[in-house]
């Protein structure tokens, strides 16, 4: 009797196990942490980037470059044991003219003089700076395969990542594949949708897909027309990639042509000029000006 | 006369330059720019971590350390090529009976099988991790040197890094020694002190001396009588560090010791019950409560 209790129990803890297994043998869960692990990473170089351009201001305040990549370099190889030459600045930043001009200030530099402690110092923090750029790069090739193997419809119809952002704001490919396209359109505006149910704010018109250039560069009567005609479009994809999984985004993409060509052919919609409606208040409908009233002080 | 003034204003440029460089001829910047470097890698540092355990735990969620370092050093042991024993884990976690465990539990996990592609990225954000940590560490070690280099009667009393972290609340050595006690108590506590000030909350005790254990553990009802005998006692610290540079602080090292003596030596305070003071309301001393009030909408 003993005995058999304890089979029976061994038995349903391996049962138990195999389905948490079952759980996650999607590759899904990955692809979250990465598409998170990668926007954690980008806003930590982007610190370390301004950090260091502060930092190394002290010793060559007319440096000027434009990317963290280039920074790293270009502080690593003016603090190297080589003779510095306009070629290894120029391999270091990519831009000719600017490492001509960046050898000229050199030499009459208004900089502070480096102590050795500071120079190692630097040039082990440039090195960091160096490392978490090329480990954002590995991260983005992870992304980029991982979306197109498990939603290339609507990795197809948007990007790699902004199909991995949809993902990791959902949790998982099957609430994703359930969402109506209203819920799609705003995922990742949650904060400003919440503020808007609160406090009564402008309501959003778009969360991630706001990143599309179609949707950022429209005009801007239209943008949230289009970003609706994406989201309707993307929730189709998003049904094959985890339902049928055919591949339909080509004729998706041409639909979404075809609809910002009728969009954006529309006439240009002034903005009315505000008015008070005085029928406004003390309606229930008026939560507009609601949150700002509670804060007022009466006089 | 066009030559004499061509003249006359490169000197003047070169005077400006060399004011300029003489401005910056001090460490302190460095140390200012490296302990804010250290602080935003500390930050950067967990939120890898965090990331780190959450994505491995995928593959193996039985694991369980206790540091970013002993993290990573694991997830890279337990994915190199090598043969995976007891003593390879213990190498990088350090903990022998923990190393047992995970050892134990290795052979029946739970977790996801790893594809190809997925290893090689988690291996590289691991990697990235232990680069962070390394960072830091130089980072630190660069930071002592320098504080006890510019501050070596404020490092003595306090650390290098809370040295480091007044004199970059300042902005400068000559910023930090004319400040008054009261500031230097409350350096680092801004935000507190302007709520304070703006809305009526309980003024700040500390700032920055916060993080000395004499004041973090100390009794409650004397933490803040501490705080300001530190605070005193760093003013003296400072001057002499910026002014005189004598060595004094074993001297004000003593003057503290007996200070916190006299002060645990005094009876505990019971906290005063609250009482409803209705002679406060309607004079203009009692700020406290105007904070609340004026976001309180009348009934």
């Amino acid at each position: 009797m003993e005995n058999d209790f304890e089979e029976l129990r061994k038995r349903m803890i391996s049962t138990a196990k195999e389905k948490i297994k079952l759980n996650y043998e999607s590759e899904e869960y990955a692809l979250i942490q990465a598409i998170n692990a990668y926007n954690e990473a980008v806003k930590s170089q982007n610190l370390f980037y301004e950090r260091l351009t502060e930092w190394y201001g002290l010793y060559f305040p007319e440096i000027n470059v434009s990317s963290p990549k280039a920074l790293a370099s270009l502080v690593l190889i003016l603090n190297s044991d080589r003779e510095i030459g306009r070629e290894a600045i120029e391999s270091a930043i990519g831009d000719a003219s600017k490492a001509e001009s960046i050898e000229k200030k050199l030499k009459d530099s208004i900089g502070r003089r480096m102590g050795d402690e500071e120079r190692n110092v630097v040039i082990e923090y440039a090195k960091l700076l160096l490392e978490i750029s090329d480990s954002i790069d590995k991260l983005e090739l992870y992304i980029s395969a991982a979306s197109q193997r498990l939603l290339p419809n609507t990795a197809y119809l948007t990007d790699d990542k902004i199909a991995a952002e949809l993902l990791s704001k959902a949790g998982s490919m099957e609430r994703l594949a359930t969402f109506p396209a209203s819920t799609v359109q705003l995922l990742g505006a949650e904060k400003a949708l919440f503020k808007h149910i609160k406090f009564g704010s402008k309501p959003p018109k778009y969360g991630v897909i706001f990143k599309l250039p179609e949707v950022t560069n429209a005009r801007k009567d239209i943008k949230g027309r289009i970003a609706r005609l994406y989201a309707t479009k993307i929730t189709m994809a998003l049904k094959a990639d985890y339902y049928t999984k055919n591949f339909i985004a080509e004729k998706l993409k041409v639909d979404i042509d075809n609809g910002i060509k009728r969009i954006t052919s529309s006439p240009v919609k002034e903005k009315p000029t505000r008015q008070y409606d005085s029928n406004r208040q003390g309606h229930g409908h008026g939560r507009k000006f609601d949150g700002k009233k509670r804060f007022n002080r009466r006089r």
